[in-house]
């Protein structure tokens, strides 16, 4: 649904509401997609929630109710009556409704539990054991499990029997009496087979699966590799427990990717959308790096205070060090955000290392020679001449680009060897970005200035 | 595949290949999964790579030639005889051959289409007129189209016909005479239904589609919004003309997300992996951003040149530059990550402006007054009693923890306005980062701190 639409929509509905003309207003949601009724319905004020929802019919109902806010569906449970609850319950797939559990407050906790009947409810608590952020914790139970020894027909028998309640029934796995992972066998193979084919001679034995404990963002870049639309999670025995579907891998994946983009800017992750976020929640997400970073900058301080003397002696140098900084952290961030997205990607690992020092400093050298002349320019043209400031001499211009130079390279490689070093460490690479290299880069990028200062004017 | 694992079994296969046991390196390979297989061959030597491909089966070949580098696909293309390519292009998708075409030098380009059958060769030429990153250039034309007037058992029995050249077979599209997208029906669906149901009874007919000119970023967005395996794209009359599948959509959620981050940190995007990329192109890609920002730092190099009297009144003051900037950047970074993925997410649009100002002012105020906090103390620990530095008064502490919270302010507010006004400008907000938002909240707080160090302190 297009942004502009909403207002409309919300307009038009609020209208037949008032009117009274519930048929209508339920005939204009039930051919909607569930994630658009759940846009719709978070547009309207909250006494009007409930009674939009019990407009829906059933099926999608449950749908929609997936794809709303912890807040809108809490306050939707809070409304519910009993039968209401359980009719939702019942339509929503077990790993949603893991979710959801983990997402409300305990009271209503209970209250789903107390109307999930008791196999579903061990298997919520089963999943609920996995570690967050698990190929266990992300997997559904419902998949569509076959033996090796059954026809075609047998089963799309099963698949049509069973097949209403699952996720996905368009990869089938075929497990033996042990449960155990023996096969794969997808619905085209299936439908392109005949009907008294024996299973255990069409199906796949070599099959790419996850451990429950793999961590999500190992599940989702196989996806990306592999290109498959589920897949299987065994336990320690190798027996299948859960598929993990492609939609899921896309929601990690896109988590995963903002997880990232926040560590590099200093910021703690965390799941829930910006807006929703409180104050408070926004503060102690982003103050401890702050403070951390700031105290950091002590050292830089330290040096300007040891190299006052050579300030006070030339006090123009001091008016490109904004530049310098700048430049240094900015050349720095290049080449972190690089090697942190490559090795996200598994583009570049620990023994590549010098490869990617070699490169950088390459790349460095190029863009520092370019930045240095082009800076030399200027400085002769607008701050020397245009500006009149004799203070801005050859020999200053001379030390201003060769530490432009140096403190490229030498950010350069900062910037690629710490994100490598990180994962090595087996710490994330994503946090030596930006904010992290700039205040190393600051500090290295004061102490070469002075130190060419010194020795090339004698100060 | 571990990547521990693949130098064992690159040397393992490179023993069997010395002594000529090729049937045995086949079998190592035949149960492979197509990705794995590529990203073993790229471990050989290139004079290795035909050979080795020519042992795989017709169909594995096919799917592994899709996965390589495209220096590796032109190696390849090159030691091919005719029907060996010809072989390799009959298995593959359109879309992927498209792919190809746009990656090849001329002379191989020639070769391919000289290899297409005319069908073929008429659909590549009609997918390459779709602009870069459209949805017609990322669609494929392989899809199963069903008339609303077929059974559940015609619609099968066209399945089983012309499926196996398909990508996906699991969502069917209904069309008229036309061709016009009247309807979607899953083959979950189809094997739910009775043989003899009409397709037009049971089809959905309210259908989410897009249009061949759409922006690939926001096809991806539709598919984590949607959920879909497949999404249809039809041209400006709503003919069908393509579909969409997710694992393509996936990729090209992995290339934007990347894409936003190279953009963050002021890299100019590009395609390739990082080690692929070559010493030149990554240059070209980062020197005009670094030359850009390194030239707008002009105005710090003014501000401070400016106030030259009053830093060699208080010199102290100079050497708490680097902290203020430092952290000013930091919190502008740190608001405009947060409110870029925000924007990209879909989750603020220009309407909640104020929201998100009001929002950052309040998250500033608390950081500003923490960190200003946390900063005197150290001022007075350190500074003055730990080092002896007399310089380092009270008033020269309250000047600079004032202008802390004054840059944090201006930082969170200018580094959550700007992307916002970006997307209005219809830019690209990812671009208005951390570079960028440093060097102006550089300019910023060296204006605060010496309008509040000339006021405070008299000089």
């Amino acid at each position: 649904m297009q942004k502009e639409h909403l207002a409309l929509a919300v307009d038009f509905i609020e209208d037949l509401l008032s009117k009274g003309k519930y048929a209508v207003v339920r005939e204009q949601m039930v051919d909607m997609e569930p994630a658009d009724v759940a846009l719709l319905l978070s547009e309207f004020p909250e006494d009007r929630l409930p009674i939009l929802f019990r407009l829906l019919p059933k099926e999608l109902a449950a749908e929609t109710f997936v794809e709303m806010d912890n807040d809108q569906q809490e306050l939707l449970i809070r409304s519910f009556s009993d039968t209401e609850l359980q009719e939702v319950l019942d339509e929503m797939y077990l790993d949603d409704t893991v979710d959801l559990i983990e997402e409300m407050p305990a009271s209503v906790v209970h209250r789903i539990l107390r109307h999930c009947d008791p196999e579903s409810r061990r298997t919520i608590n089963e999943l609920m054991k996995y570690p967050e952020d698990s190929a266990g914790s992300i997997m559904t139970t419902e998949f569509v499990s076959l033996t090796a020894d059954m026809t075609v027909e047998d089963a799309f028998k099963r698949i049509r029997r069973t097949g209403i309640d699952k996720e996905t029934i368009y990869l089938c796995y075929v497990v033996n009496d042990s449960r155990v992972l023996i096969g794969l066998v997808s619905v085209r193979t299936l439908l392109l087979s005949d009907e008294d084919d024996i299973i255990s001679d069409i199906m796949e034995s070599s099959i790419v699966c996850v451990n429950t404990l793999d961590d999500q963002e190992t599940v989702s870049q196989m996806f990306s590799k592999y290109d498959f639309l589920a897949m299987p999670v065994v336990d320690q025995e190798h027996r299948l427990v859960g598929i993990i579907t492609i939609d899921d891998a896309m929601d990690v994946m896109e988590a995963e990717a903002t997880e990232d983009m926040e560590k590099m800017a200093a910021i703690m992750p965390s799941d829930k959308p910006y807006l929703k976020t409180s104050v408070l929640e926004t503060f102690k997400a982003r103050s401890p790096w702050l403070m951390l970073l700031m105290l950091s900058a002590t050292f830089t301080g330290l040096i300007m205070t040891h190299f006052e003397d050579a300030m006070m002696a030339c006090a123009i140098l001091t008016s490109f060090i904004p530049m310098l900084s700048g430049t240094g952290g900015n050349s720095g961030t290049q080449a972190s955000t690089a090697v942190i997205r490559a090795l996200s990607l598994g583009e570049v690992r620990f023994r590549d290392t010098f490869r990617v020092i070699w490169k950088e400093a390459r790349v460095a050298l190029l863009c520092g020679v370019c930045l240095a002349a082009a800076n030399f320019v200027k400085m002769m043209l607008v701050d020397r001449w245009m500006m009149h400031n004799p203070a801005v001499t050859i020999a200053v211009g001379a030390v201003v680009c060769l530490t432009l130079v140096c403190v490229v390279l030498c950010a350069k490689i900062v910037g690629c060897t710490l994100p490598i070093l990180a994962e090595k460490l087996r710490l994330d690479p994503a946090v030596m970005a930006s904010p992290f290299i700039s205040t190393i880069v600051d500090a290295l990028s004061l102490l070469i200035y002075f130190r060419i200062a010194t020795a090339l004017l004698g100060i």
